[in-house]
């Protein structure tokens, strides 16, 4: 009897560690495909400079839908289809112009772009008297001066804060919520300070969502460079009258694709696996890290896995999301989808933090399966992931939460990402190949293990 | 007798776990007042911006001698002194020439630059037919073909290897041992390949070896881009003639000097930490991340530490090394004067690796020491550093070796190093002012860390 139960353990044991060898050897094989053959890095090429900005509703963002389209096929998608979602079409409309009165000298220029979904101001713009708040409480012990005036929300990206994103959140405030903020108390336009952890000159544009009880106020972005500028001259004691025109609008909603390329499971294929990035950008950017990035690393995991005659067992998906940045319409889109054709979607992971050197994989899932893909971590160590933990996944995948699905984030070194987040700084020439590409590799490496061993 | 066991068990635990919070609790303060407060940022834009290339034995060179003088006392250092050392002067001469006659069309030209310690052709250059090998083991193949012909070293870095500098390693006998390899059979010159992870129109310089039993013969790099080309038209098996013309030559040794900040120990100042990096970089570069950016790190950890008021208890140490690039003479120096003195070196880290996100400390020292460091590494993951593993330190410090110093070497990321490694594109803006400080602040806290607790 102990003979026969030594016998199951070695057996288990040697099975067990074939298995592990098995593991290993595919892990080199995925990455060494990537590093050696990757496509991502010309895909990006083509999505930033032939192409370009991808903002909902553009002409940019249907070209890409086409483009990514024919990657996805060339990259040997069983099957390639589009799945149409309605978009919101925001357009900035001719250059934004702003400065502040200096006495006694010329007007100082600003660099600024009005905040996405913003209203415009028209050309006779807003004028009127700056009054600077560094936070949302500030804002609220100066409520009775603020009527009539244009709000300087200066709340800068906390340095010390190493996970950036964290800074990004708690700085967003302001942008996010500004405008309204300030125009419950009779503001008439705000400027907020980019949301950049690095000073320079460009000004960063992104979402601000409306309250519709308050009137909608013209807002902006101004740079990091000018809002230090303009901070250092209030501290004067001047009082600084600014002006600034912007020309956008809110046109009404238009057709467009989430781009979904598919390799049937050879097993499970009735078992869904998600990988992917949002194909819209903002308007002012190449959008090659934001999120042109997460787009060709997925078409990348696809392509690596058929490269190497892997037959998955359960089916795995890229998908290029529309409509991110301003709207999350694909997202929403992907899950009506997903119910209406009854589909079960197992795992989904997102890369929508640039296409940075990886360093970890953010868990938004069940205990039990963050520790099954904890347990995964010693395979990707020495390709530079080592970082499995709790956290949120991606806001494109987000919406399958409602389906139980176990999500995740591509977490990549976020040092870099907001010298040039929403910026016209976000081009190809910011992105490393190599960062790139070693991203794409720890991302087909999780998928695979997660279409041979499921979750 | 059990009680006042148990007592002096809880009182242990109290101060071990004080201690415990003691070491987060400074941590968490380097970091903070280094990525608020960095002056390396400001410092490399000097070094690069104001000084430039800083090849030993130039003019650009002895001005950052003076200039890291300065930073090293405005950072607080309790002393700045120099160390004198003899430092070979090689210098480039005119602009170098190159390219290769194309039947039937006009000469393709070579984007090339001449090795460092390589000998110059002069006006007349060198002409000749291309022979392509893509190792050390084809050229013995190829031996009896070689005389009087161009020997064309095509070995890539390999992309797969995660670690670039073991890429660098493998790929670089071409640049280090090729042209005497070449001469021995009678080759005139030698090109290599660039030693560099892209694909672009940048030569990357760096130092040959020759071998005094064979003829010195010219030796140049040529762009990845050119290597790509020329090595698929050769596949055509055309024979190729190729013409380069360099300028440079070695003159005699001038003095030179390491350039050293100090604070002085309170309790323990006889035993000796050092950080540094390398102050020469090549001439055709500004010398950003190779190795500015170590320099400047280095200054960073003395001023965070001044800054906070915290008195080491052991002496530490910035040495900005002189000659890392052709000549190794600093570190030598470093040695001789540690010698003469009889100075008691405990422990020393190197940051010549680039000043990009940190990842891990490379250890060259007893396993006993290793196993110490490694006990401090949960309180670096937050930073970014979690890889603390054995191998090499840096070149500048190795010698102390002799003196059974406990050597480090600082690990960041390598994705992007060897794109402009030794060559023109490596410039201030190659350096995210995040990464930089943030590797500053990991290497502060490792110094502070063995100067409060030795090694």
């Amino acid at each position: 009897m102990k003979k026969t139960l030594l016998l199951i353990f070695y057996c288990l044991f040697y099975l067990c560690s074939m298995s592990q060898q098995n593991e290993v050897f595919v892990a080199k094989k995925i990455v060494e495909e990537v590093m050696n053959n990757s496509g991502a890095y010309e895909n990006l090429r083509f999505l930033c400079k032939k192409i370009g900005p991808r903002l909902s509703g553009s002409i940019g963002a249907s070209k890409a839908v086409t483009a990514t389209a024919k990657m996805l096929k060339a990259a040997g998608a069983d099957t390639v289809f589009l799945q149409p979602c309605m978009v919101p079409r925001w357009e900035r409309g001719a250059k934004e112009k702003g400065y502040i009165k200096v006495a006694g000298q010329p007007n100082y220029h600003l660099n600024l772009c009005a905040l996405g979904n913003s209203v415009g101001s028209g050309s006779k713009g807003v004028l009127g008297n700056v009054i600077e708040v560094k936070s949302m409480q500030e804002l609220e012990q100066v409520k009775d001066i603020v009527k009539g005036k244009i709000v300087f929300f200066n709340i800068p990206m906390n340095p010390s804060y190493i996970r950036t994103f964290r800074a990004y959140g708690e700085a967003g405030i302001g942008r996010r919520l500004g405008p309204s903020a300030a125009a419950k108390y009779g503001a008439i336009g705000v400027m907020v300070r980019s949301l950049a952890s690095n000073v320079d000159e460009f000004p960063h544009t992104g979402a601000t969502q409306y309250n519709d009880s308050f009137p909608k106020i013209p807002a902006v972005a101004i740079s990091t460079r000018d809002a230090e500028w303009l901070s250092n001259q209030l501290k004067k004691k001047i009082s600084l009258t600014a002006f600034f025109s912007t020309h956008c609008k809110m046109l009404a909603d238009v057709p467009s694709f989430n781009v979904v390329g598919e390799i049937r499971g050879s097993d499970l294929p009735q078992e869904i696996i998600t990988v992917g990035g949002h194909l819209d950008s903002w308007d002012l950017a190449e959008g090659a890290q934001d999120d042109g990035a997460g787009c060709v690393q997925s078409i990348e995991v696809l392509r690596s896995i058929k490269a190497l005659g892997i037959q998955p067992r359960r089916t795995i998906r890229a998908v290029m999301f529309m409509n991110e940045e301003n709207g999350g319409r694909g997202g929403k889109a992907y899950l009506q989808w997903a119910k209406d054709k009854n589909e079960q979607h197992i795992f989904a992971l997102e890369s929508d933090a640039g296409g940075f050197t990886p360093r970890g994989i953010s868990m938004d899932m069940k205990e039990a399966q963050r520790e099954q893909l904890k347990k995964w971590q010693p395979l990707f160590f020495e390709y530079g992931v080592y970082d499995f933990f709790a956290g949120g996944s991606g806001s494109d995948i987000a919406p399958l939460k409602q389906l139980g699905t176990a999500l995740a984030g591509f977490s990549p070194d976020s040092q870099r990402y907001f010298d040039l987040h929403h910026a016209p700084n976000d081009v190809f020439e910011a992105v490393s190949k190599r960062e790139l590409d070693l991203g794409a590799a720890n991302m087909a490496l999780l998928i695979w293990l997660v279409s041979e061993y499921g979750l």
